[in-house]
């Protein structure tokens, strides 16, 4: 018998992080928002406690369900009768753990934001609390939630592409290419290790990138070489990376993020070469799916489309060439959620279809991040996975 | 003193149309509830009254909020103290009149999908009755709602562009480029002159990119020549339009619709020539606006990034690369149109830069439509607007 | 027998026009000397004598084969024993009749800049001196040498379209968008009535966009509705045309031509929609061709792969993605003629693969040029072709 | 005193290589003839006997200038009053060294083909040939006579990027995704160890990335990590590379070359980031460079528009919009040696705005391929440049 076994309607969302000035937590809202499956009811939105009021005031909760303390959120929403099913963790890194940790022991499904932690030890720490919960635990790796990823995955899991000999993945920004004003709060916890980690872009969007690659081709890591660097005087964690993979099986790859690409917005891009055939999908243009067979021609699969299969179709919202984007794609996630918790409540199983990071590919993505610090370390030796 | 004084939060929602099977009624309400701005209240959702109660089962409303009418619905919702302030109106062309009208006298705010109506009579009678009315008439032009169009507008009102010389606009799909299935709702409906108007193409997205180069350029219409077709075997409403254009002023210029255009999805462009430089926007590629002085290079500009303005960026809600799309631009109209409905609570004006489609747009499309009809029954000679 | 019966090796050619400050001539030369099929031994290169003698230097002619004058060049050409074999006329359209006719009723075949003529009377000149001749006439519409322009002919003509309905043309530069400065050579003979000849960008560019679209279709047209127009203060010719288009079978278009598009290089695009698919080509990246099945997906077909068909096959030198451009193509049209002459050399019937522009295109621009006009001065009325 | 003083007109150009069946020798007769200055007049094109006089007869050699072994050649023309000035090498690789130094000895100018050499040791047996020489030697990196690549080049020369921080290189193809049929004359010598030496992808199209990425931003490289793949099963030489570069003064980069990428016709494209600005060139479509300044917008730059300088325009033919191509390209690189030819003629230096590939950019290509499999083998350790 599950927690919440008989409940009806949306489901009660918790929030914790998200506060002013925050703007991931801004993003999961509105994703929670968007198909009319969540409602957000409770909130611990800042550290302190005054700014946490004023941000519950603004995202429209009730004074007796903002908390100033995460802990006491817990406890309060877990002993409620219409109390929170499930809590979105949008704060930095270094507090996905701890918070995580008091919503799953009492029962409550987590969705959590990326990377699932800052270090290896605290994301073991993560999978021994999911493991011992009966709750669900969703890691937003929004980027999987994109239609044409989804048709990406369904290409090279029936075959299309034969196989797959080369994966090319990247991610590119260019917010940090300077050192960033002192009350920018987005990229000062970023570039400090106490709260992000001990990666910097590899943990920010190289998790990203990684967790993509792995999703669409369901190939298996086995090693990775790794250059990393800081090209910003004075910043600690690396901005840049340039990392060559190798997959059990023998496919290879290569794997670029930078922080520092001037020019670049959320360049996230991934090509995938196989014996039949490549593809290629770009995430500022992200309704349309190159794919080409060997001999050609290149074809231009479009969300939504006939040309298009069951797993990309059940994520759309509209007609082809009506452009969805980014907060649909994470939109996604939390529909998908919802379906699982949603069965969750009766015990049923989650439908076969459904799919949503979890925290295999969040432990995936912190080993990630270490590898690639080892590995550096070392001069890009190779390290295993 | 205005009919909703003093009323706070949540703009209480209401709608017409948009039952089960039906298309457009779906993205009212995901953009309505974008932002959360509104919430769904009630609805006369189809005009079966089985239908109408099992489709607001569907979307969650209650069952006491749920009408088989709409005069019904309006009469009472007036009379509640929690009733509807605002109504979306998403039945076929031919309904809009009645149900609005219903609905204006009352004092609730109507928000109307495209076009105004079918006819040029109706649409006359729909201005009397929004004149008459102190409540708001919004149209929704969804196209207007993007950033970049909002980007292109301003940088044409500021003179970057120079005298504007010319205006190509285009909207070519081809979902109608065979003749539909029998149960095919959305195509039946705007192929039956009955229900949809005089205009069939010219009506469904014609209007669009009217509305859309009229919105971008401020220019005003002096006089159109127009060919329309119906390829389609037994179709009675043209399915494309070809068009030629004059303004005041002397610019010139061409609108193309279509609806049997093999291989188009959603293709609104447009390109406007002015005598210092050139802009580029695509519907299907949304985020970037492409600007081109005389003498280049040409410029993209991307949504939300610090190369554009103000008029764009009040629009956004992410960071540059990270792609918004058709539900954020149609969720703008209804942001625009809830900052307009809560100044009008307290009787203020609108703020200034809050700007959305209304019933001139509504005016202007109908008549577009109309000198379509009359120039291309005259042999496409030249019809003043 | 013919003229050149027993002729052996690169085609020996002669140029009228083209002198220093020319543009077109130079194309012609290297478009010419591309594949090696021609020997440039002769020219009139300008109708100043001394200028003429400078310029035949700067392109290595021997000074015994440089004329004053052409039609002293087409008099002792004809005598030589190693006299030229084919001129290359690129002279300003109001003199390509006067040179064109002194060299055909010798036998030295012609190859012709367009548009043919710069009126209706000197197009129906043309025709008869060419009838009369059994020499050649080829007219150097290049656009059509491209071979994913061939590709797009040849998937119209297997049926892969359907039934034609729509045909979007247009032909849009910059290059006129302000007054020229008066030393621009190539800007004021076509903006001068008397060189020009009736049409002004509607000749100079609209003939080619005319050309192309007939071209690839294959279909008549039956008539047109143009609306011209002269932006720049002062300019006589139309420096802008929006044209509406009827075919012959029911298929409709548009064509627009413009020189005062600010930003626009040398955009020539056309896009052709049946029954069964769509197609686009853009000039600009010329080694594509999207074709697009109802149904989708869209297809990129590209130069010289394996998924294109022998009629653009035989027209290209190298592999995909080696890109082939503007003066390719141009020479594919000398390569065409090239081969014409020589099977005429010896009076075998050209080859049937071998296509290229002549005397019929050449009228054909010429009387939409006219027709344009006609339409224009009658108010954008309806003109039968 | 130079070896031709007082030579006149076009340059007397010999070929070693290149017979029926080769292609490299037609894109080289290509490029000598596209702007006039060279003309063909001897050739040993095949080392079959036969072969080689049947390969004359085609591309138009007296049968007296053509001979049935290179050193034969060399030594006759070097006799001949109007014998070559210069030669050009089609050969497979391992014959470009023993070619060469036989014309070289002679004082004839050398255009050879890339690589250098197979192997480093050759490589060094050249550049003391050359230095030994008082003839020029030309090494045809044709990429880099793409004018929209100079302007990338003449860009970061001026500062316009800021400090270089990133190089980001790829090229990739799919022609040997599979094994090549037995008689695909380029495969078999591109995969055979004895013909190609050490490399395989990394020599053949690896060693122009890497030159294109030192043309473009002037940086020297420092060491580089290689992993090396060859992916048909039963192929000696890789077909596949993925390589981490560092250069010195900090820059760091990726070069990717592939040459069995499923979908990838000629896919080189560069990409370079630095503290201002970055910016983007791509082979397929190369009459176009992006370029972005931090913060933005992008600008498209276009070869031949006012946007840009004098280093791309001067190696331009034709105006803005009218696509250049690959044989354009690899003309400017004939161009270019045809100028250091004539100044060489009479003692003069080579005029400073000339820039063609030599001797270093061969040193520096070998040895990039020698440093991709040192340190392959070592696992992809760093190996020093």
């Amino acid at each position: 018998m599950t927690r919440f076994a008989g409940r009806q309607g949306p489901i009660r969302l918790g929030m914790v992080g998200g506060g002013q000035g925050a703007m991931i937590g801004a993003v999961h809202r509105l994703a929670a928002r968007l198909d009319g499956h969540y409602e957000l009811v409770a909130g611990a939105l800042s550290s302190t406690a005054e700014k946490s009021r004023a941000s519950a005031r603004d995202v429209g909760l009730a004074p007796d369900r903002s908390y100033d303390d995460f802990k006491q959120m817990a406890i309060r929403e877990a002993r409620l009768k219409d109390g929170i099913e499930a809590v979105a963790i949008v704060t930095p890194n270094h507090m996905h753990l701890p918070v995580a940790r008091e919503f799953l022991k009492r029962g409550i499904h987590v969705i959590c934001d990326k990377p699932l932690t800052g270090t290896m030890s605290d994301a073991k720490k993560m999978q021994a609390a999911v493991e011992k919960s009966d709750a669900l635990f969703v890691l937003t790796h929004n980027y999987s939630g994109y239609p044409m990823v989804r048709e990406a995955h369904a290409l090279i899991a029936s075959g299309k592409l034969g196989d797959i000999r080369l994966v090319q993945v990247e991610y590119a920004q260019d917010w940090l290419a300077e050192a960033p004003a002192p009350d920018n709060k987005q990229a000062s916890w970023r570039t400090d290790p106490a709260r992000s980690g001990v990666g910097g872009a590899t943990g920010d969007i190289g998790t990203h990138a990684w967790q993509l690659a792995g999703f669409v081709t369901g190939l298996k890591p086995q090693a990775l070489a790794a250059d990393l660097q800081s090209f910003v005087p004075g910043r600690t964690l690396d901005d840049n990376a340039h990392v060559m993979l190798r997959f059990h099986g023998g496919a290879r790859g290569m794997l670029w993020c930078s922080q520092v690409a001037a020019g670049e917005e959320n360049g996230l891009r991934l090509r995938v070469y196989g014996s039949k055939a490549g593809l290629c999908w770009q995430q500022e243009n992200p309704n349309v799916l190159q794919m080409t067979p060997l001999g050609g021609p290149a074809t231009l699969l479009t969300r939504a489309s006939r040309a298009t299969g069951h797993e990309s179709r059940r994520l759309t919202r509209i007609a082809p060439g009506h452009p969805e984007g980014f907060f649909e794609a994470f939109g996604n996630i939390y529909a998908e959620a919802a379906q699982a918790i949603r069965a969750h409540r009766s015990g049923a199983p989650v439908p076969d279809d459904v799919t949503f990071p979890g925290i295999e590919d969040g432990i995936a993505g912190v080993a990630f991040v270490d590898a690639c610090v080892r590995s550096s370390n070392k001069n890009a030796a190779w390290v295993t996975l």
